[in-house]
């Protein structure tokens, strides 16, 4: 397999990015890697040849650009070109830890949608107490959705969590306002009762209080929630651990504590990171597209090339895709 | 003035709602209060009669009860009694510490909506690391809502921040997965634009991930959305403390840090509950209705006593009825 991957995204590209790569491609002997972006750049962090592919570029889509119009002019961008080795064929899979939004894009107009999905779902991976993660989906791609697009997320999601993630049987839940089966706003209270007909495991609304609780394996939700839940857990572990990193070094007691559990709270930093869960894929295309986060370091970029491989090892796109044909002509 | 109390809503009623309105009463020279529910227990609990009047009843509304039909069926309920209370005169404002849906329910029906205001909106205060905290609202007591519900939140927060907390100019942002002004669903787009306009200090877009660092006094959101963010930083926060839990008792090493850093660590887990910060009041009605968390302390009723005073000093109702009024007749 072959995967192609835009060097120049990201807040430590190409650096990290090239690195993580090295890792995998050593690791995984059926892997092919194709990196997009400036070689010469590229070069300095290689330090494997083989079955790399380097495709040199100047332009570059950065965070500032907005997302449409920088898909539509920087044809040349490692990101757009990163997109066209999947639509052309030369790749089964392409990640990247730049612009969000422009990878969206590039995913609906350059990769393309899977027939019968109305609206791909971003799925990031988060925390949970028992280190299994739950998927959050949509985080974002479609500010509006409406509850069939949910059960389109459910199970796109219940198949990741299955095959990629080895859960079985995995719990489906669907974001609320209550657990009661009767709460939520029109889009929550129709995409509820859809649930509980889908061919997944629905285990009824979950409020968000609950989420890093481990509840669920996969959180339903539209983009413009998705994103905000998703925004509010980042920002709330930033706050809480900034309000630690403030006591602990409040006094010279406080400093020796910190001495002593330095260790402990660099692991605790870590299980809020999460770089072993990999990125966020854009399910609903028709590959595997996936976003690494900005701020990657070299292992989570080298988790973000394994999660793809298992996404194509897995069969991931073509079970979704015979799924949701099924459940549509069910519906016809 | 006169504030109206349910004594036996929250998780540790009627204990600390007398406690807290002991404390209150002892310090507000013109304040009555009347303390609704179960009088031999209220008066366990009693160290001042003078100003306190004691309304008995056996029936309460649990945390399990379905929100409006407790408020048809339990009558004789703390709760109900309490709005009963403020509609029939008796008193300026009313407090509970329980059921949230059924005090959003009984102040809709019972204690009645603003005229002018379409929608009532829950508004908790919660933490920024300038410890100034910032207005969320709607926190869920309306799950759907239009860009000009959002604009009347808007500006009854900008008038509670304001005349309340005592904030000069308050600036008001709306809750969005974008900070761009041109980001988001059809909702909050067309609220930008009319936020723009409306006769408050409105800042623009936030992102959840700002909302703790303080960047605005006043976040706008539906309820949908609120609840969510609030659940969600909620469980984040709590979350975060568990695996510090975790760390600081894995070891002898680390158990010894923690007897280090105790008393530091508690005033951290008071800078996330913020329970000076008060309840969350309903802004809409004809008079304060204030909801005070569930686990609300001695500290917390006291905190959301004088909250209510606030409001009744600072006449906000009549500050927001008036600016409703004109905003109204403006459009016409």
């Amino acid at each position: 397999m072959r995967i192609a991957i835009d060097a120049m995204g990201g807040d430590n590209a190409p650096k990290v990015i090239v690195q993580g790569a090295m890792q995998a491609i050593k690791e995984e002997k059926n892997l092919s890697i194709t990196l997009i972006g400036d070689e010469v750049q590229i070069r300095k962090h290689l330090t494997h040849e083989e079955r790399i592919v380097i495709v040199h570029t100047d332009e570059v889509i950065t965070g500032e650009d907005d997302p449409t119009r920088a898909i539509r002019r920087k044809k040349n961008s490692s990101l757009v070109l990163m997109a066209q080795e999947v639509k052309q064929g030369r790749a089964d899979a392409c990640i990247s830890a730049g612009n969000t939004g422009a990878l969206v894009v590039a995913g609906l107009l350059i990769v393309g949608r899977m027939k019968g999905i109305e609206r791909p779902a971003l799925s990031p991976t988060l925390p949970t107490k028992n280190k299994t993660g739950f998927l959050l989906l949509d985080a974002g791609a479609n500010v509006d959705a409406n509850a069939n697009n949910l059960v389109q997320y459910g199970v796109m999601g219940s198949i990741y969590a299955e095959k990629v993630k080895g859960i079985s049987n995995p719990k489906i839940a669907l974001l609320n306002v209550g657990t009661e089966d009767t709460k939520g706003n029109n889009v929550t209270k129709e995409a509820f009762q859809l649930l509980k007909e889908a061919p997944i495991n629905f285990i009824g609304n979950i409020e968000a209080r609950d989420l890093l609780a481990g509840v669920a394996d996969v959180v339903v939700t539209d983009g413009f929630s998705g994103n905000i839940t998703l925004k509010s857990i980042e920002g709330t572990a930033m706050y809480v651990l900034d309000l630690l990193k403030g006591v602990l070094t409040s006094s010279l007691k406080t400093k020796l504590a910190a001495g002593l559990i330095k260790k402990d709270l660099m692991s605790l930093k870590e299980q809020l990171d999460y770089p072993e869960y990999g990125g966020a894929a854009l399910f609903g295309l028709k590959a595997p597209v996936i976003k690494s986060h900005g701020s990657s370091n070299e292992r989570a970029v080298y988790h973000t090339i394994k999660q793809a491989c298992n996404m194509i090892d897995n069969n991931v796109m073509n079970v979704i895709n015979e799924t949701i044909q099924s459940m549509n002509k069910k519906e016809k």
